[in-house]
């Protein structure tokens, strides 16, 4: 074994395993499917994040998860793909100094409202975990006719903007973009944001529907935060994944020969700054 | 093996087998996700029920399954966190001393029920086992805005006297509750009210819709009476969960371990009383 | 073993084993869920027909398969609990000597259209298989009020009439009845019956919809005779089955001891009659 | 072994196992059920195409694979039933040159517009796959009543000059039928066209809904040809295909046997030509 190939121990391999296991989560909660990704940020570096390699979250294993700055470069030369939409994360994280955690997503519960522009509101204690407003970004605003993706940085910084104060954004004709001050509060309110749409668009075929006060999802809000609310959804999701055989697997090091040597010079790592915005 | 640790004979095992499956199966076929909880009064004492610590359902285990009383206070002082919500069961186990088991859930077929204020009516007979009237209760009323848990007794004290002499109560922006006069009533109860609501939502898009006469329900209430109903659905039920390797462990002994000795003087065990409703 | 417990050769074993595979199809394709049942007319004597103990149709094996006269007696005394529906069965093949089996379910996708009388139409070519005329039936026109269940022979000859020559029956605030010229016909025609009932409902929210004509209708009617059609569709759904091993098991002998034997008279089978309509 | 058993090398064996693969995801994904098939244009010969024998998609093995000239007349003389409907993809890969494979299908979320007449437009990214036009046939148009099926050439040819230039054609009553450039865009574009068929239908029910502009197709069209997008969908449904163990067997070798020997003259392999649209 070449001093290539041997594998470096990986000081974040708890952090990788968790984050896999988020991404699974969603797949197999059903808010992801083939496309979709989730980050997290670098717990010591606010100018770093992780983020799976291309792949669908179903597969991810820590092993794809690699390490990013905030203009979504990668920090070594990977041998595989990246998300084309990594933008939405970094522009995310350079606006948001308190965003730990992002996902995007087209889940089927989010997606009629995404495309008809009907506004989503807390409708139930658990959906109130979204916040008062969820926000609309729609490219046309700033870019006209695009293919719908959020590829250039300046796209993500508009979807950023758009974003706001909130915790989700809505992105017309194409999904959905949610952040959260942790992994697991991610989590939870990517499963939750869809239960509420999907009961939404429901109760309004019935006829009225009255939604959350201000008060109650002020309140309500802080559900996720009941030690006994975080720790039995969790187990929850993990335990229904591991009946499925779908728990990723636990990667302790890290294979020095998925990072390619390049002879050429590499791209100049930017600092990570803030943009738009002002950090509070 | 200390005298903490050695186990204690349980002569309630087959209760708490039985309660482990009831939530099992109530998870199992749509009614519950992660948040929700069932239990049972105890048999011999109408003072006490059983309830799991917090757990979800789908994940249940006898050796999860505590005894509180009708104030929802541990009898032993647990090691475990407990369900925040537990007063809905004591205080109604309280004002209703013909209920044997309580549930309470979100199930996706209800939600936009208790979203929308549109009242649920039986519409075909195995759904009369709702009972003629499914009243609603709006945390609102009696106290403003709340975060819409029913953690404190006087909440659930409102609570159970929405529910009334009802078989299940629907709660504003939240869920339901639904009693049984025996465990295997209240499974059978649950799944058929969920059936009931969703093809009352799915009939009223189709146009009108003709509920049962009252002659109806009271007849068609009886079906879960008739013997082969009950063993039928309980085999169907508990055979799915097998099928799947979702039954719970058989534990016969409860282990000392998990009951932490306390030095400091145990919160007075209240006596049973009613609140509000008078007793039949 | 004594003469009591030997098992006796099992002239029908095939018989009774397609049957419970039809059984597993219907409920595995999500017709049956833990109510409902299928039968078929014994091939050699018309006054007899084979229909499983009371037991969910997800669960029927072989050796569950009884007989019964057209009075829905069984031929031999039973030691468990029979379907308390049977006359449904007996009763339509008292009426229709062209049926072979027969199928009642409270499948999801029919019961808006049982709830709201909402007619069904066959809007696809696969739907066809139901015939150009769904009626219903109504217990209340007949009984006034009732359980909603179909106990007496005299309500089972009442849904006969109301079945008429069609091949579909809808029950207000019930469910469905199915009959077919085969058994494999009729779980063809219960599947796609309800594919159907569900496409309709869509389309009809989505505004106008043009349903088959009468020409359509009989033309692709006869698209279950085609060879391909039939064995493709049948090694489908057993397949499916197998795959999630839910085959019931091959039994080719009856234990006797199964059979209780009375010592009192057994009632008298009374011989199969025509009730209504003349026979074709 | 005599030399009719001897098994040939199977120099196709690789886009045999190819197309089961894509059979399979199709009905894995919800595209497909008992009824519905696949093919692919032979690479050597634009004259023929490689298509399942008369088999239910979800369960089609390479072995299953025949050769078919664009009459859609099997090469060799089989011993098993073939597709009924095989016209429409040798029709429609006369018409078409540009055409590498075709999808017959009668998905759930197509149906209800098939059914209504209401037509589909990309709402969403990955719905562009579709084009911004999705024609309808209508055999009553050509054919007055039928039986729905495309079985005659007129009819395929009929139904080929309805599809046009398009990529997918709606069939009235009956289902759709998708074409691609490639296997793997056939597979994606049958998948996100029912993904965006519902979506479309659930944002119809919210109210109003702004579907993507011309631009925004056009260049949303060409996501499916960026690599990532391609590997990591491919990647996705196979392994979703593995872990269920529903992969194809792999069959280097085509026995002979299954091919059957004709003393009689073979029916006349006709030239491949095109029909009514000129090619490009």
């Amino acid at each position: 074994m070449t001093d290539e190939e041997r594998p470096v121990p990986d000081k974040f391999a708890e952090l990788r395993h968790e984050l896999a296991v988020a991404n699974r989560i969603l797949a197999h909660e059903g808010v992801i499917d083939a496309f979709g990704h989730v980050s997290i940020r670098h717990p010591d570096d606010p100018g770093r994040y992780f983020l799976s390699r291309s792949r669908s979250p179903e597969l991810v294993e820590p092993g794809d998860i690699l390490e990013f700055d905030l203009d979504s470069q990668p920090v070594k030369t990977p041998t595989m793909q990246l998300y084309a939409e990594r933008v939405i994360h970094g522009e995310i994280y350079k606006m948001r100094p308190d965003v730990v955690a992002v996902c995007h997503h087209h889940a089927a519960a989010v997606m009629p409202f995404c495309i008809s522009g009907d506004p989503i509101v807390p409708v139930f204690h658990l959906g109130a975990a979204m916040g008062a407003v969820v926000p609309f970004w729609d490219s046309r605003d700033d870019f006209g006719d695009t293919n719908l993706l959020v590829v250039k940085p300046a796209e993500g910084a508009s979807l950023a903007r758009a974003l706001g104060r909130h915790s989700i954004v809505l992105m017309r004709r194409h999904g959905a973009t949610v952040v959260g001050a942790s992994l697991r509060e991610l989590v939870f309110r990517g499963i939750y944001s869809c239960d509420n749409a999907h009961y939404l668009s429901e109760a309004k075929r019935l006829g009225n529907f009255s939604p959350l006060t201000p008060g109650e999802i002020e309140m309500a809000q802080a559900i996720y935060q009941l030690p006994n609310a975080q720790s039995r959804a969790w187990e929850y999701w993990t335990t229904r994944l591991a009946k499925q055989d779908e728990m990723p697997s636990r990667a302790t090091r890290v294979v020095k020969s998925v990072i390619k040597k390049q002879t050429a010079a590499k791209p100049a790592k930017k600092p990570a700054k803030s943009k738009g915005r002002k950090r509070r």
